[in-house]
Formats: structure tokens, C-alpha cells, sequence
């Protein structure tokens, strides 16, 4: 059996997210289905991670596991051809036996993109959160330094999940403006449950002055009240991973 | 009468283009029915110049006459109430008599966006133009200096177009990449009809070395056939419009 690694673009709009659903495909159903169209083989995606319904995806990474011969750069455009529009495998490669697309990982860079005005937009609709709001941008810049570092971040994270070991290390937040654009990209070697978009939900409430507290505090106390909102998921793209 | 100065951005995909046509409303019609809609009154709209069939806008302007005395602030939310989701009015001020979106304009940005990638872009794809070659972008980047400055770029103009003076000056043109994506941004006092379109797609050419000529000559020899293609409409955007 060959081991193949595949990185996938794709729009999160019109899914159930990355995992197949009793009713619903997702992502991942719709890939393992092509991959059968093309190969007639019944494959296991394992993916990096899930990511929620409406979440987008630069490059999502997945590995699999096939007996076919076909070369991994013929794959690609094989499989795209018989994909819905809204996804696209864009790389493919052979990798070693050991590799596992989620255990393997030692790090991922996620995007949230906020389009920031009073008035919507035709461009970025699907694939931002729009916040009327006044924000006081240099505030979220210096309070969002405060998550660099290892913390415990169980105060950001969406109850429902079964992890144990809440702390994580963050190693590089940017917030830059572009326009009415903000674009927040956060690195780090792993995110809990809804973690990004908790972070970017209590950014954007301290931008605001909904919340006062610092972040420095707000991690410290654990607690999941004292964080802002969950900002919604078609402002979030995963955008790398990393091994 | 108050003359009211509106900015408006839309998604041109499912659009004629700005104009009202025989079988279409344009974005032009559709912007007019909705004010008709909010104030019962006919307005003219004037836009600071067409945008053709596909392509987008961050800053269209436009300037239309009425009676309403509606305050200009509270226009935007209004129309958009009244329009379909791929456009939406940013900005209305009143302005001068004498204020003409087209006449009084003093200068242009275009961006257009290029997906360079062998595999389509769920994200962008309705608004960059995949181009699959390799491209030397180093050298795209020195042969677009030749644009700056003044010139008559008539070898740069679509057929169809009835302007005699075909003179027009490029005060700035830059060429960043972020990942797949290359941005082109292009800021002059005028453009000819295409004249975004046929530059980017003759430094597309001459990235891909289908065109060997420098972009020096090509201007100078005022020949449309030595040029390069036509890119498509819908990776363009007009950016803004300067007064």
C-alpha cells in the first residue's frame, strides 16, 4: 500500500464542515468519493483536523492509504475533475508509512478574516465576518501578545469536547490591516475546540470596549465566560500545517 | 435639486457590466430601481466610467440628481434594503453642483488578481484569473516600469472605442505576490477601453516568455498586434476613483 498526502483548497460555504455527517458527505465524503471515481478504490481520508461547517481551508493536508499506481503529481487534476468547484486538491505526494496526517503534525496556521464596516460587502460575503463596530485595532494588536507563549486555554474553548490537555502554545499572532479588511493569522502547535474563532470573537469585544478585562487575565482565569463570542465560522480558513 | 456622490462595490459575476443594456439592468439599473424604490423618484445615475461584463468594483463612484431630502447618511443602508447581495453602496456624500463622477475624476486604481496555481481555486475563482505557466515575476516587475509616466498607449486599447487621444498617463504600478496570488495594482489619470486587461495579460505573456519584446517597445511601436492577450474580466477590479 502506498501512503499519499494530499493538500486541499477548498470553500467551506455550502458544507457540513470537513467530516461526513449521517446526511451529509462533508469534504472529506465528497475527496473519498473522487478518489473512487478515479481509482475504484475505497479509501480512508484522515485529515489534519476537522474543521466546522462554513470553515474554509488554504491548505487542509489529508493522507490515504491505496494500492493504485497512478503517479501522485497525475493525481490532482484527476481528482478535481470529478470534485464539486467549491473544492480543490492541490498537491500530492508519496510520503513515508509513518506519516499521519493528524499525528504528525506539529503546528498550524489559521486565518480569520473581519471586514470592517458599517455596510456589506459583494466581495467578501462568504468568506469574512463583517463587524460594524468601532474597533480600537492598536489595543487588539497589543493585548492579542498576550496569547504568545504556552497557556492553558480552556476558557477558549466550545464546551463539547473531550480533550484533557487544554494547554497549547502559540507562537506567532499578526493582525494587519488591508483597507476594510482585518486579516488575523494565528500559529501555533495545536487549537482546541473553536479556539480561533473564540480568540478573534474576544479580540474583536476588547476593540470594542465590550470587554475591558485584558487578555493577560482572561487567559489565566480559565473561565469561558469571561472570553468574548464565538466570531462565526466563514471568517476562518485553516491555512497551513505543518510537520 | 442635491447632487449626491455614492460609492459602490460590487461582485461583477452575474452582471452585464456597470451599464443598463436592452435586456439587462446593469449595476447601473439595479442601483437606480432601488432608489426609485426608497425616494419614488427617477434618478440618473453617472458613473465615474463603464465597467465591463464580469468585472468587479471596490470604489465605483457615481453622482446622481433628486429632490429627496433623505440624509445622505442614511442613503447606503437604505438602498442596499433594495438591492440584490453583489452590490452594495459604501458611502454617499452630497457634493457640489458642479461635481460630475466622470468629468470632475482625476484618476484611477485597478487591481487585478492572478491565481497562479496548476489547480483551480475554490476561493478565488470567481475572482482572479488562473494563469497555470511558470511566470518570471522578477521580470514582469521590471518591464512594468516601462508603463509609468505618459505615453500613447493606443497599441493598448480594444477595438471598438471611439476616443481619438489616446494619450494617458500611469503614475504608479505595482506587482506583489502572497502566496498563490499576484496583485497588480495600477494607478493612472485615465484608461482606454481593455487597457488593464491587454497590460496584464502582456506581462502575463512576457512572464511566460511568449512575448520576448520588452514592454518599452511594444508601447512605443502603438501596434495593439504586438501586445499581448486580453486577460479576463473577471480578475479586474476598479479599486478607486480619485477627484
Amino acid at each position: 500500500m502506498r501512503n499519499l498526502k494530499i493538500t486541499i483548497q477548498y470553500n467551506g460555504k455550502n458544507y457540513c464542515g470537513w467530516q461526513r455527517q449521517p446526511n451529509s458527505l462533508g469534504i472529506q465524503g465528497n475527496i473519498e468519493n473522487a478518489i473512487y471515481e478515479i481509482t475504484k478504490e475505497k479509501v480512508k481520508l484522515i485529515g489534519s483536523g476537522r474543521t466546522d461547517a462554513g470553515v474554509h481551508a488554504f491548505g487542509q493536508v489529508a493522507n490515504f492509504l491505496i494500492n493504485s499506481n497512478i503517479p501522485a503529481s497525475k493525481l490532482p487534476l484527476a481528482i478535481n475533475s470529478k470534485l464539486p468547484k467549491d473544492i480543490s486538491v492541490i498537491d500530492c505526494v508519496e510520503v513515508d508509512d509513518n506519516f499521519h496526517s493528524r499525528y504528525s503534525a506539529i503546528g498550524k496556521t489559521y486565518r480569520y478574516l473581519i471586514y470592517h464596516s458599517q455596510y456589506r460587502s459583494p466581495i467578501y460575503k462568504d468568506i469574512s465576518y463583517q463587524v460594524k463596530y468601532d474597533l480600537d485595532i492598536e489595543k487588539m494588536k497589543k493585548e492579542a501578545k498576550f496569547l504568545l507563549g504556552e497557556h492553558d486555554f480552556c476558557g477558549f474553548m466550545s464546551s463539547g469536547s473531550s480533550v484533557l490537555d487544554t494547554v497549547r502554545t502559540i507562537s506567532d499572532i499578526s493582525i494587519k490591516t488591508e483597507e476594510d479588511l482585518i486579516i488575523i493569522e494565528i500559529t501555533g502547535n495545536g487549537f482546541l475546540y473553536n479556539m480561533v474563532r473564540i480568540i478573534v470573537g474576544t479580540l474583536v469585544d476588547i476593540g470594542r470596549g465590550k470587554i475591558d478585562e485584558s487578555l493577560e487575565d482572561i487567559i489565566s482565569s480559565k473561565d469561558r465566560k469571561r472570553a468574548g463570542h464565538t466570531a462565526p465560522a466563514h471568517g476562518l480558513f485553516l491555512k497551513k500545517v505543518y510537520y
